[in-house]
């Protein structure tokens, strides 16, 4: 059976010699592991958005994926590391919050605020406390190269999970904003804009599939439908800004061949409200 | 016989998880799968410019590689997607110019204007039509991920392209500006500017091969003749100006260890004209 | 046994398709060529700053790794081409000094002035002058793609390092600025500035081991020692500057949850001076 995939998300930047360390460190474990990059560009220390990467993307990825997640502003301090192991995918990483969407989806419900909340059910975890399974010596300031990358190229050379550290019975969780519902109105914002300067909302599509959208509003525009392509003949404003469900099951808001993003001024955080038929 | 090569070409930008997420459907499907990234970094929507990239760089590649390129603004609208068949490599991305670089060395002469052309002889095309080789489902946005990955990662493990749909009769293709000779000088422009500030022009060495140049102009400077490299001590304005054969065999302008774009204050579309000797 | 890793080492930029070229050359020789890039984000033409990253990062890959670097301002001109070979690793790219901080680890002492040197014992080195291992024909401004990649594809398919070139005797090497010592002060600099904003300076870990330190001075500010991690409860400035070792061993200026090189407005080359105690 071959090795399976390891995947890597960081916040480094894309092209930064630090991933490419990471690559060595598990390369001289395993140099049979298959190494691929999700993405470096989760904003420096923002951890709910590498969250919500890592939420939306997993599931693409083969099932047997090991996971490095490294977002991670408290390294050195108390935070503990962790193994996180779900039906799809196992996830290395510290325990701050960065795989919220991840167990998200095996949760019976959303926690209200942020804070540890019990592995759920059909997943396990382990706390990271082996140091035979990590570089020597450790930094301080880079356990991505010298904790996660090592205990990661460990699990692919097929080292059970119960030997890299105890049971952990809860981990960290970081909400996300849900829009509100209020007199036929959807009220949600911006939590990401793409490199094509798509704005994608926290508006999920499945909110909107049961009834008419009259408008989409954002900064003051009013954007009289949804359309389906960047291109359709779909509702427009001033011919080129759109609403439209993204490949990510959100709404968003996109400009025909130009950026929203710049066309509008606007990041994440603006305010976008969707008006409901009946 | 190992599975071919997966070259990826995009506009996704450098780093982006729309990459890594079609890396991952790969994956799933063969996860024997060699992936390499040629780049991701043509400009947003620049078919043109994606075209050129694949025409210049797919003969270094293996013959047998499949590229999978998504320079895509017409997603989700009735542009079709292709199977490209040559002599080296196969193609798989939208109907819309973006491989007009890549047959052009195989059609007996340059098409005058933008618009469908036959598939030249010695190369084979298909209409990528059969969804049991997609996502499921698939999104009006996103094809790289839900149709070409897919497709590219069924053909990596032996599927005949004749299954996947049937044959086109014609595909779509983007001309290139050409320089014009008058008066013994060409009249070219400068087509791209690399990561160093190198501005390459669309007039090629070949063109040039035959006779002498005895200068090039750009932007009011006279550059008197040709330097073989980049601090040769061949002719230069200011000491570091040069025009030199770029090493895709065109003409480019640069600055000695600097950038001759900032230098300048030039970039794409910029007029070059090549003063010729007898 | 398996082939070698080949790590890639660039000034090209994150995502060039000039890195992707490089990776076909390589695969069209050898297809089971395990490629890994270690970073294409040296500055341009910077090539101490590509030793710093080669110096710092070489050993934690595989000690068998075939290393391809290429920050190369001079191409094309007389500077030879050379193949590196020591314990920890072979290095294929320019000699141009880019291998100073390799060698170093193996010399007794570090050379005063920029310039040749003798090849350290237990080293070995190569001149590359045997056009059969190159592509043909030889660019003057790309010999990454054409010289360089084609002879580390040929290494790692077994071609013993005798067939590429007669023995180099010396090779060339450039200095890094040194801390001075002075009346219990060390003024150094820093030497870059990472992703995040830290700023790293040439100042080692191992300088500071045996003694106090009692402040770190940059730009007027006076950080009153060290912090261990990012975020403990260590000496900081304003509550955010502080002052640490980095996991590459040396000094680091850092702002918590911030950029050092913002808040400060500092850069590479900006003054540093730890106050030593007793």
């Amino acid at each position: 059976m071959e090795s399976p995939i390891i995947v890597l998300t960081t916040d480094f930047g894309a092209g930064s010699p630090a991933v490419g360390v990471m690559k060595g460190v598990i390369l001289t474990i395993n140099p049979q592991a298959n190494i691929v990059d999700l993405t470096h560009q989760v904003d420096p220390q923002k951890v709910l958005q590498g969250a919500r990467i890592l939420g939306g993307s997993h599931r693409f990825f083969p099932q047997r994926s090991i996971h490095i997640a490294v977002v991670d502003p408290g390294v050195g301090t108390s935070r503990l590391g962790l193994l996180l192991t779900t039906p799809h995918g196992r996830f290395v990483g510290p325990d701050n919050g960065l795989f919220s969407n991840v167990i998200r989806g095996y949760m019976p419900h959303s926690p209200d605020a942020d804070g540890p909340v019990p592995i759920p059910e059909g997943c396990s975890a382990r706390i990271l406390d082996q140091p035979r399974y990590w570089l020597d010596p450790v930094s301080n300031t880079f356990h991505g190269r010298d904790v996660f990358s090592p205990v990661a190229a460990h699990l692919s050379l097929g080292v059970p999970d119960a030997e890299l550290g105890p049971p952990a019975e809860q981990m960290d969780f970081l909400t996300t904003p849900q829009p509100s519902i209020q007199n036929g109105e959807i009220h949600g914002e911006v939590i990401s804009a793409d490199h094509f300067g798509n704005l994608v909302t926290n508006i999920t599509a499945a909110s909107l599939s049961s009834t008419a959208v009259l408008a989409v509003g954002i900064k003051g525009r009013r954007i009289p439908g949804l359309s389906k392509t960047f291109h359709d003949h779909g509702p427009a404003v001033d011919g080129v800004l759109v609403a439209l469900i993204s490949s990510s099951g959100y709404l968003e808001i996109a400009v025909r061949d130009g950026s929203a993003a710049q066309y509008l001024e606007a990041g994440v955080g603006e305010a976008v409200i969707v008006q409901l038929g009946h």
